[in-house]
Order: structure tokens, then C-alpha cells, then sequence
């Protein structure tokens, strides 16, 4: 294992230290428990948005977290959901008194510690919504999931709603917003190496050089199956194909079309994937009206993709496109 | 070789194509001779900014064509310069009026087609300046080098001449600008693995489970020595020293620190390198005031990172701050 890093179990609290001195006029961060919340929290009036997971996947959520995007991300231990004390102090710093959503990916730890918090924190007066995110069509039960992994929906699901946060919707409405984001956003990854964990030293899991596990989690859960190495153009169309299939889209949709990297796979490649599954969705009559292109919810070091397809309403595009000053995702700001 | 690639000698194609569907309010992209330009360009009486270099550094340079920083970017075939045509083509296609400034890494077969392209342009009466960038300590010639190689300072360069360019400044003001950029930047690297062009299907170099590069090249050149791998203080340390020893960095100079991914490194190693490089230069007297951490000049897929650290006047600081809208640097737009 080589890392550029000090020790295992120095990770995350290292890391934090530098976002703090790279990012000191976006966030704030605090230690033990650690979160991470805008330089200007709370802020008065308007519904706070807060998510969080493992640690390991960044940017996703640390690197969303200012102006248009997320007020309070809490990072667990690497691939380790963060615990209810953590969440429930960073549910108290951002209330500004309009409530907090919990935005929640699906893996059961999350789902827990998720619920214990905003329990503990409604105990406390502090107004809480959560929501579930489980956009990946790849498999039903996974290794830390009870129904559907949540993936990149994620991404958009907390952009989308920052905006509209910003723009002063109340907490229900954020939430409802929230729902609808993710029922309206599927997605499906493919991983060509596995990644390592500090603590474990060892990759999680082993794929030969000639195979690539597809539908893989962003923890390296398996997939739906371990395959061949394929073409982009045949991977592209595998992916697509059950993300159109799942919705279903139908021809006139808008669409925004999110190529994510899983950490080591470089953009000239996820450029090769955009290509062909753009002329997918054009071929299904989806025209693609937004783009995200990069690495945003990732798996350490590990090669590979996830697409993410949401179709688009008129609010939801809207507050796409609004403006957000994040480390990760920054424009009109 | 694992990679989301067709065949390795459609891989610039085929990204190019992927870049213009992604980004279609954002860039043109014209094939054969191949390059990027700005949606909107020509911009009239605006100095417009070219660079380019072999592709398989994404995001530079095509992900910084736009508002606020490049008018053009000529990729070259994997690692390998663009050809004087392409620099041609696209010095004729984004002349507004105001001349062209040439941004030029230094590499024997980059600088030698930049100048043929811009005795070629200035017979058909556009006016060319060119500077070349030769920001990288490590070693004074390499393997495509005579002289210092050009690396991290080049989009530090690229953001604030199009910034200062955006303002009206003139192409000899601009091209002043730039040359003060390259004087006050310096950077290092260090490999953890190779990468593979894809067309040679293997790795450029090895490196055993416990050495690394250091002082690595960003098409995988050797460096000063190749070491026994170290923990991240350690490199940030042997990267910073020879940094700070260079210009000399004084005792209340300002300046940005630029922490950069080679391609296979994740931003929770990068920022534990941000967190120990700051630590340094702040107890040398340098104040960080802006900072960019993420994989913004890469070689592939190759582990690894760069720092670059650049004493700002108020002149570059202003210009650095300036809005840009490109697909991979963006704000303030």
C-alpha cells in the first residue's frame, strides 16, 4: 500500500486540518466530533441542509459544503458512517431556526445513526427531515444495504437542493424536492481495480486483469456480476441501458447526465464514456440539457465509473443551475 | 491494461467528441487539424490565450478553455506535442484583433512547433507573442527538455493571464504578466506508480511496491532520485525545501499554494499534503492566502502529486480571483 499519508488512523482528522487551511473563508471545521459546516453558519431563516457518510469518498460530502450547497457535512472513518453524536452536533451548529434536512444515503449504518440524531435532536427543538437516497439500479440487497445503495443521485440530490434552500423554501419543501430528486435519478457503476482502505492495508477486494465487477458499490460491494473487460462503448451501453430501462424515461425528457470517476479513472476516459452514452440517451429521446463531468463521489483510489440520469423538471433545473461556492462545485458565486 | 477506452488510436477523438457534448454552451471543438476553442470566440479586440501539449494531462488544457482564462487549447496525441497546424489553425481562429499569446510548457517538441505555428501566423499578419513556462525545480534537463520542464505553474499561469485578458489588457501587458508568473512560481512532483499510454499498452516506467519517483516528470521522466517510499509529512517536506530554496520565498510574502493530483491520487491524500505544505511554508514567513487542491495537470492515471507555490503580487492575486468559466475551473461567472 502506498499512500500519501502518515498514519491509518491519522486520515480523516488530517485531511480536515488541511480543508480547514485550504478553504478558511468556505468552512469551518470542528474536531471530536468532527463535522464540517460553512463559515457562516447557522444561517438565519433558511433551511439547513446536512449530509455525510464515510470518509473516502471525497469531494462528496465535505467538498460540498458552502453557499448553494450543503450547510454541515459529517465524514466518518474511511467507508464508516459517521456517529449519531456527530450528526446531532452539527444538526445543532447549523439550525438557523428553519429547520435541517438530513439528506442520507442508503446503507443501513447511515440509515441508524441518521435516525438516532434527528430523534435526539427534535429532543432538543431543532425542526429535522430526512431523506433516503437509493438511486443505484445495480442490485437490490447489498453488503451494507437493505434495497437500493445510494450513489451519485447524491451529488445532484444536494446541489438541487441547496439552491432551493437558498432560495428560501421551507423544510418541507426542500424535502419534497429532496424525494422527488431522487425518484427521479437512477444510476450504475463499474469498477476496473479495487481500492484500499488505510486501515485494512490490503485491497478490499481482487479483480484479475482481464476482469471489471459490474454494478459494483462505492465501498466495493459486489456487483450484479464480474465480467470481461469491455470497450467504453459496450460498458457505456451497459450501464445505460438498466438506468433508461428503470425509470422509465421516455422520449422528450430532459435529462442531466452526471459521468462520475470512482477516483482513479482519468477524464479523458470518463470524456470516451460521456460520448457514447449521450447518443444513448439521444437514441431513447432523453435529450441531455446538463452535465457533470469528473470525479465527485469517489471510492479512493479506485478505477472506474458511475453514470447517474435525472430527469429534469423545471425546479429542479432551476436550482441547478443557481449559483454555489463550494471547494468541490463552484459557479455564479 | 485496463481502460474505458475503444482503441487507443481514437482516444483523443473520441474525449474531444465527449468534451463538445458535455460542454456544448462552453466550447467548439473543431476535428482535423484538432482543437478547442471558446463557444464565443473570436472575441473581438480581447488578447486571446492559447496553450496546449500531448493530451492525457486533463483537465489541462481544454478544461480551462473559457470565459476568464484559455480562447484555445491544441491537444496533442497522448504525451506527444500538437502539431504546428493545429497551433495555426486555432491561433487564426481566436484572433480578435489584439494578438495572441502563446503559453508554451517547456518541452523541445512543444516549443519547437509553437514557434513554427507562430512564424506561420505571423506571415498571415496576426500578432503572436509566446511564453514558455518553465516552473519545475527538480531537474534542469530532462528526457523531452533542455532546461526546466513545465508543469503545475502553467495553469496558475493560464487562470490569471486570462483573467488580465478578460480586463483589456494588451498582448504585450499580458504576455508581461505571464513571464512574471513563470519567474514566481516553482513546483516538484512525486510518483507512487506509472501510468500506461495507451498505445504502448504497458507502463512508461516501474517502480517497486515500496520506491517512489521523486521529483517525477508529467510523462513519467525521471526525477531527481528515485526513494524508499515516506510518510506524507516527509514528502510534503522534500517537495516544499527545494521549492522555497529556489525563488528565494521571503519572510511576508504572499502567495498561493497549488496541491495537485497526477491523476490516481485522491483529494484525502492531497489534503493531507495541503495541511503539512502550509505548516512549511508558514514557518518560512509565506503566507498562503488562496489556495487549489484537486488533479488540474495529470499524467493519466499515475498516483502522485505536485505542489506548486506562487508569490502573488496584487496584480495576480486581483486577476487570479477574476470570474472563470471553463469546464473545469469555474466561478464568480
Amino acid at each position: 500500500m502506498k499512500k500519501l499519508i502518515n498514519a491509518p488512523e491519522n486520515v480523516v482528522e488530517e485531511a480536515l486540518a488541511g480543508m480547514a487551511a485550504a478553504h478558511p473563508h468556505l468552512l469551518k471545521i470542528q474536531f471530536d466530533p468532527n463535522f464540517i459546516t460553512r463559515a457562516d453558519a447557522p444561517v438565519r431563516g433558511k433551511v439547513a441542509l446536512l449530509s455525510g457518510g464515510g470518509s473516502g469518498h471525497e469531494p462528496m460530502h465535505g467538498g460540498f459544503v458552502g453557499h448553494g450547497m450543503l450547510d454541515a457535512a459529517c465524514p466518518g472513518a474511511v467507508f464508516t458512517s459517521p456517529t449519531p453524536d456527530q450528526i446531532l452536533a452539527a444538526t445543532k451548529a447549523v439550525d438557523g431556526g428553519a429547520g435541517v434536512l438530513h439528506i442520507v444515503k442508503n446503507y443501513t449504518g447511515d440509515v441508524l445513526n441518521f435516525e438516532m440524531a434527528a430523534d435526539l435532536a427534535k429532543d432538543e427543538g431543532v425542526r429535522v427531515e430526512a431523506v433516503i437516497i437509493d438511486d443505484d439500479v445495480a442490485v437490490q440487497d447489498s453488503l451494507y444495504t437493505a434495497g437500493r445503495r445510494g450513489v451519485g443521485g447524491t451529488v445532484l440530490a444536494e446541489k438541487i437542493c441547496g439552491g432551493a434552500a437558498e432560495a428560501g423554501l421551507d423544510l418541507a419543501a426542500v424535502a419534497e424536492l429532496c424525494r422527488g430528486v431522487n425518484a427521479n435519478v437512477r444510476s450504475m457503476g463499474v469498477a476496473l481495480t479495487p481500492c484500499t482502505v488505510p486501515h485494512a492495508g490490503k485491497p478490499s477486494f481482487t479483480l484479475g486483469d482481464d476482469e471489471i465487477e459490474f454494478g459494483v458499490g462505492i465501498h466495493g460491494e459486489p456487483g450484479r456480476k464480474r465480467i470481461k473487460m469491455e470497450q467504453a462503448d459496450k460498458i457505456a451501453e451497459m450501464l445505460m441501458e438498466p438506468i433508461l430501462a428503470d425509470l422509465p424515461f421516455k422520449s422528450g425528457d430532459k435529462a442531466l447526465l452526471f459521468v462520475n470517476s470512482l477516483g482513479g479513472t482519468p477524464l479523458v476516459e470518463l470524456y470516451i464514456i460521456y460520448r457514447k452514452a449521450a447518443e444513448i440517451a439521444k437514441a431513447h429521446g432523453v435529450e441531455i440539457v446538463r452535465s457533470l463531468v469528473g470525479p465527485y463521489i469517489t471510492s479512493l483510489e479506485m478505477a472506474g465509473t458511475s453514470l447517474s440520469l435525472l430527469k429534469l423538471d423545471e425546479d429542479m433545473l432551476r436550482f441547478w443551475d443557481a449559483p454555489v461556492v463550494t471547494p468541490a462545485l463552484r459557479w455564479g458565486g
